[in-house]
């Protein structure tokens, strides 16, 4: 039986949300029927169900910005039935059956673990864009971010080092270092006041390029006091909930410059064969266990509001995913 | 008898600095004597005298950013005695004879005004690197500036208008929008709370992909708030002394981008080949009478001090020059 998670109304995601049997509408040519396996709750999806994302839906609908599925039936050429899939486009994830274009979702190596591909959509492609995407690095060039522990912040981390770049990882409390290193961070670092004296210590006159900002405030502005001349500031999330400040010396003396990114808008803009290379080599990493993605906890479907809850707790261990796959 | 400007200490500029008798060094191979012709005076000097600009001079030193003068004696190739020239790099202008490696001076167009010719370099520059360096802009797009009375906000409008594009002039202050008509301006506006949304009455979805920003604070925001999507706010100036304020999402769902322009550290590090190009088209059209900028009033180098107060009285009416070409 088909079922969705269904918002009517904007508010807290655990209670205007429920797990609703919705049965899915008949498959058109070019249309692939997908039996979803996991679908990560993201602070976007809670944001979209608040209504406080980049757009709001038409009411009903169903959240969901990723998660992956397996190919039940397909009228679509290139995506054969049992193949698995990721979302390009949002086709709300949230839901035992989706059917859709095919040319929304992209078929990934079906080696790759289902919780892991699941979250394959959007923080790493996160970190590798803010990391490939903004300046040109090389090898043994240092990088520092803030929400360090993140779901992007650990690819980033990940990333960078595949990338040869050195990382300074910054977190907003003490116990995440051990972890934080053997994941490839080269230093972690508490954002405080003396983040920047000590950024200035490790990397001398070859100070960080790129910064990579989700929280905003007063850690944006540490980030852009840290960075070398002409270096780029990138924000991606607002954690802090806080405008940044930008010291005009900082633009016009220090020469940064600020940046954003939204990515599902990237992928929406971007050429599909770059975005097919770009999910390729991700998914290789992923497959090759270099790049993973902690799990906090997976719930199944019918425990969607204990989930959700969890999810919006602070001290996670990882990403909170919804198990479809054996409901 | 070689006069030069002199200040001993960081300070108010009209209580520090004094005009003094200062021999100018002997000719060596390589190097020009030019007899300054005029220098007009800068907020940018003026933070130099203080102690407040990116770089700080070591003691005593001649305050001078820009001005014209004519080469009296050559010891090097290419610049003939007779010829006029401007300063790409530091001299310290404000003096009545300058001597200097030849390539820190460009010869100019010696038909060009010396009054105007002297605030050739910065202004007119900086407006032109604005509007051509940091996005593509086609044939009637908008582009929208505050301090739009300054000098640079009166080259940007020229320059604009040259270009083809339709600029957005804020103000300060009622009074100013004839005069900016005249110069071509298309629409003035004033820097309060309705600004945004006459400019999107005014451009319809055809919104400003670039803004110049000269004063930082609230001023600084409302132009982001009136950038299309993905548009480019620079920031050459800080009048309000005010930090940018940068909601974040201006910078993750709009997408803008922020940059800053230190217009004598680009033209240091530009190609040469580039700078002559740009500083003959420019040279070109002040030279007929199409680039202008505006003469508050011109002080004899004897009277400097009147000079520096009136520089940063707040309601002039165009630039303060030292006119040194009858001293």
């Amino acid at each position: 039986m088909s079922q969705a998670v269904i918002f009517r109304e904007f508010g807290k995601a655990e209670e205007v949300s429920a797990l609703e049997v919705s049965p899915h509408p008949e498959l058109q040519d070019g249309q692939i029927l997908v039996r979803m396996l996991a679908t990560p709750i993201n602070p976007a999806d809670i944001n979209f169900i608040q209504g406080n994302y980049g757009i709001r839906p038409e009411l009903p609908d169903t959240p969901g910005i990723e998660g992956t599925g397996r190919i039940l039936e397909s009228k679509a050429e290139g995506y054969p039935e049992g193949a698995h899939v990721i979302f390009l486009e949002r086709v709300g994830t949230w839901k035992s059956h989706v059917v859709c274009e095919a040319s929304k979702a992209l078929v990934i190596d079906a080696k790759i673990d289902f919780l892991q591909a699941s979250m394959l959509k959007v923080n790493p492609i996160t970190a590798w864009r803010i990391l490939t995407g903004y300046t040109k690095l090389k090898e043994g060039d240092w990088v520092i971010q803030n929400a360090a522990n993140s779901g992007v912040g650990q690819c980033f981390i990940q990333i960078a080092k595949l990338l040869g770049l050195k990382t300074i990882n910054v977190v907003r409390r003490e116990g995440l270092e051990k972890d934080l290193l053997e994941l490839g961070a080269d230093h972690v670092l508490l954002d405080d006041n003396e983040l920047v004296d000590k950024v200035r210590e490790i990397c001398g006159d070859k100070l960080p390029k790129l910064a990579s900002n989700a929280v905003g405030g007063d850690s944006a502005l540490r980030l852009m006091d840290a960075l070398a001349d002409q270096g780029v500031h990138v924000t991606y999330g607002a954690m802090s909930m806080r405008s940044l400040k930008v010291p005009n010396k900082f633009l016009i003396f220090k020469r940064i410059r600020l940046e954003g990114l939204w990515i599902t808008k990237w992928i929406a803009e971007e050429k599909r064969k770059k975005i097919e290379e770009t999910y390729a080599q991700l998914g290789e990493w992923v497959a090759a266990g270099k790049l993973t993605q902690k799990i906090d906890q997976t719930f199944r479907p019918d425990q969607l509001k204990e989930a959700l809850v969890r999810a919006q707790e602070s001290r996670r261990d990882g990403k909170v995913v919804i198990d479809w796959s054996d409901y």
